[in-house]
């Protein structure tokens, strides 16, 4: 890894990032007095820069960008200073705390540009605070919320240009947590690394929106009480990876993720889940499950409650469905739609259900339902600043 | 890292491992057509050699020696040829599966100089076959498991002279195996790194032989059914961690997991767990719980069930323990001795148990009760050969 040039960050940031009530609230953070500080960072720019793919032929997570963050952290030095400096592959010691017990998390989050040739993040701070959320879980150690965010802001700012021109392509930030301990012993790791790295991503649904097929199966189970469902940890996701093989071998896409005897039905794949029926109160109602330490408290999910509430057109829970709910409800054709929610798709709708040897028929409706669709639009309209809202933070 | 000698293996190693019927059986082992092969190993010796500790000195899993085994894999090459080489930090790709999504394992064994200066593997091939099972559910590929503990047996010929010349100290073995898949989707990796490392442990218990404290609330789960309770898979350790330090709060050493709405006892911090007991019927009982999905699958636990059962002194059974049954067993003065074992400890005895704001005595007769105190002299004796036994491998 090269260096060119190393200018105080101050001089290579744009104004700071704006910041209103709702997107990117401190509320809830507790202040955090040992901390990096974006004031504090490092860049270095990397000697030559790659070239940039063409958005439509993008494979999610395939392509970065020509820098990263990185910042380190030992128990007794505290925290680094922020480095932006060229995308380059970590030096790890092969004891390392991440690779042996999975002292790591992430996060997911995108900078779009829109038509207005502005970039901008969705809700940023709902990403910030899961990440220390995660953080105490994982034994790892905390920071302020607002300057890895403003840290992340002025490493968008460096890869500006890979920020897709387009209505649906967009830049993946993917926030990265790894205790780097040394030595072998299951314990609170004594040093940690965070780092952040960029990737463009294409439209979800480049050649067109599609439904999706899930296997419902409560042979695996994603995440259970008193475990780390709720929080973005590594190990959520590996152990979910043999299920999903799982799945397409019975001709599925994705996992329909159980729980308990009364088999609930808690995520998709790696998203979230909404069911959009009529209930077996006879009410309009549009319910996910309720964040009871199994479920991820999504962006996109918690951005579908909240922006629903508001149309006021129909009952929105957060309330337990189990698959006989799901049946019963098919059966009596009270179900409207049923589709997941996550950052990389937003929304996508779920068209058929796996489930005890049985294949359920969820209503579609020529592949774009209107709920899914609505929701897919007036998201999309925020994140790209078509329709104004203090949900973005301009970068 | 700087090579100095690069010699065919063959050149550097002792006569082939010898197996026995018992120790090292391959059976239950499918065959894997596609494997490194350990007469492959290209083997690049360190320039300069670190100082060896003083055993008595030596903190769990903190020095290392002076070579480690790498093994590469893609989907496209297949197995790439085992390396020994200088120790060395690993260079991965920010966006490795290993680091986002836990894709990750690993085993753990010792070496153990006896009296007659020859080193000895226990039961290494059981480590293997785990191995091999904790990477089918990490989405890993498949290997050769004597190929592989050949390699180990390489690698431990190379830094022989690491193995402590102790009754009591060891060199501990530390098989990891990573994804190294470079992009973020959730998915089989395209790569991985199979890699060993070596660290030179004292006794266990250099300060005397120390009944431990445990922890019992149902507030965190370590495995629960479904998930991967059964492998040594990352994921189950970084969970454990936040866990281990309210144990600690509380003024207890360790965690004793508890599952189910009954409270069953399935584990002790990263033990697997004994009662020794007059049970329910009146029968003097040796009880573990049963490999039913959550408990990993211990080889001193083997070890200790197939020694007791040969003693045939008392009844040795796989059941189902739950709090209440230990609390009306104290209760009734039916408690004989509980015991962890492992591969650190071998068995480490348990004293007392906090449950429901309750601190349980468990007995402990002087600190080093009968049955856990003639199981490590047992076990020990035959991992260190004094007593000969075909559950050790020649190294």
């Amino acid at each position: 890894m090269a260096s060119v040039s190393v200018v105080p960050a101050s001089e290579a940031s744009a104004p700071s990032l704006k910041v209103s009530a709702n997107d990117c609230s401190t509320n809830g953070i507790t202040e955090c007095i040992s901390s990096f500080k974006a004031a504090d960072a490092v860049i270095e720019l990397a000697p030559t820069l790659k070239p940039k793919p063409d958005p439509s032929d993008l494979v999610f997570g395939t392509v970065f960008t020509d820098h990263m963050l990185t910042i380190e952290w030992t128990s007794t030095g505290g925290w680094q200073k922020p480095h932006i400096c060229p995308f380059h592959n970590l030096s790890i010691h092969p004891a390392g705390s991440a690779l042996h017990y999975a002292v790591q998390l992430f996060e997911g989050m995108k900078a779009y540009r829109g038509p207005d040739n502005v970039l901008r993040l969705f809700r940023p701070m709902l990403n910030m605070k899961r990440m220390l959320k995660s953080a105490e879980r994982a034994c790892l150690p905390s920071f302020d919320a607002v300057e890895l965010l403003e840290c992340i802001r002025k490493l968008v700012v460096v890869d500006q240009e890979w920020v897709p021109q387009s209505d649906s392509a967009s830049l993946y930030i993917r926030p990265t947590f790894l205790g780097t301990e040394p030595s072998l012993g299951v314990k609170k790791p004594s040093s940690a690394l965070l780092y952040v790295i960029l990737s463009p991503v294409g439209s979800y649904f480049s050649t067109g929106y599609k439904p999706v097929s899930l296997w419902a199966d409560p042979k695996y189970v994603r995440a259970w009480k008193g475990g780390t469902g709720d929080c973005k940890m590594g190990g959520n996701y590996g152990a979910s990876i043999y299920a999903q093989y799982e799945a397409i071998d019975y001709g599925c896409q994705q996992v329909l993720w159980l729980y308990g005897e009364d088999h609930q039905i808690t995520e998709a794949g790696t998203m979230n889940l909404f069911l959009y029926w009529i209930n077996e109160n006879g009410e309009e109602e549009l319910a996910t499950p309720p964040l009871d330490g199994i479920i991820l408290p999504g962006v996109i999910r918690q951005s579908i409650l909240e922006l629903t509430r508001k149309w006021g057109m129909f009952k929105v829970s957060e309330r337990y469905l189990t698959m006989a709910d799901l049946c019963c409800a098919l059966k009596e054709n009270r179900v409207k739609e049923m589709f997941g929610s996550g950052t990389a798709c937003v929304v996508c709708s779920v068209s058929q259900v796996l489930y005890k040897g049985q294949n359920l028929d969820i209503p579609c409706l020529g592949d774009c339902p209107p709920l899914a669709s609505r929701l897919l639009k007036e998201l999309s309209d925020i994140q790209y600043g078509r329709t104004p809202c203090d949900w973005v933070c301009l970068v």
